[in-house]
């Protein structure tokens, strides 16, 4: 059955991976799925026939036969659920893996979504020069408990899993900002995912859409 | 199998359901699981102990035999895929109603914490007049559209589900704001999730461990 997902025809930070098909394409490549790639212009993004895959009008999608499927961490899980590869066969470690990847999306990624608004979207605003260094400290309030846990460890819990793709995707956003590099052994976690062959071959597949 | 779960000694809101336990009880009522609840005093959530269930030093956790979870929406989705009563029986429309609980925590949420952060954290700041209208703006671009999709339908997709659950529980926080009521379908929605009897129970059973 063929897989189709949606991606920006035109990425904002130039296809470096940033945007959130790349943690559908990694997923994919892991578990060793082709798939097929439908690009949508921003414009595009909130007309009704893409909003009917994905009501906030966001990229990516997931079809898949019958099944549409929006929210990355949704289309990971998914993915995971069905092939081998993203999730262990033990009950209990499966759940804790599940565990990662919400704490990825609901622990770690809001405060590195509000340094996006703090430093981007409000970036004329008078208070941006004292905001933005609190926001900041609030990222490293979440990246020093996640450091704590990771330990000497290369992945969050035994194997790769799909905690770990959302969790080094989710940190791949604090590099730009010197945060992850504050964080030796987070920023050694993360380059340990980019150098995994699925993550390689999603990158650039990735930076191929958007390369000049 | 004994569960057990932590909560907040002292609820910060009094107990009245916005701390995160309340979505695990209401999960755990909705499937009809007995459970134990553990509190644990704010200097302890930061303790090895606590630190050894909860990496972050959050509520909740939950503890069945040998697991240990954390991250409220993973303890509802391993609830509900171990119980029936939260998820439907069809894989897609599973997948489907697992996407909407991941649309909860990672495009509802997000920009509600960012309110309250404006709200509390930064209330004494000199932006902090100025700032709080546009966090706002920013909920009402993602309520609007989950509005649109939601129509006059009961639930987000078909039957109650785990989906429901989490969304109904972000849209709790939006109340005190006046937010939620802007939207009277997506009030109504939020209404229906109270007036089930497990939030009744869920929600009771939490008040009383904060009743003066």
């Amino acid at each position: 059955m063929t897989i189709t997902i949606t991606a920006f025809e035109k990425s904002p930070d130039g296809g470096k991976g940033l945007a959130r098909d790349t943690r559908v394409r990694w997923a994919l490549e892991e578990v060793g799925l082709p798939y097929e790639v439908r690009l949508v212009s921003f414009k595009a993004l909130k007309e009704p026939a893409h909003l009917s895959r994905h009501p906030f009008g966001q990229i990516p999608t997931y079809e898949e036969g019958g099944l549409v499927l929006f929210e990355t961490g949704a289309i990971v899980l998914h993915l995971a659920q069905n092939h081998p590869g993203l999730l262990p066969d033990d009950a209990d470690a499966r759940a804790r893996a599940i565990a990662w990847m919400f704490a990825a999306v609901n622990t770690i990624e809001p405060p590195i979504l509000e340094l996006f608004t703090a430093a981007f979207l409000e970036r004329d605003k008078p208070w941006a020069a004292e905001r933005v260094p609190m926001v900041k400290e609030r990222i490293r309030d979440r990246l020093r408990p996640l450091a704590a846990r990771l330990g000497d460890a290369e992945w969050l819990d035994g194997e790769f899993s799909a905690g770990d793709l959302m969790m080094a995707s989710v940190l791949l956003r604090t590099r730009s900002s010197g945060l992850l590099d504050e964080f030796p052994t987070l920023a050694a976690y993360v380059a340990r995912g980019e150098a995994r062959p699925a993550y390689q071959r999603a990158f650039a597949a990735q930076l191929a859409i958007n390369a000049p």
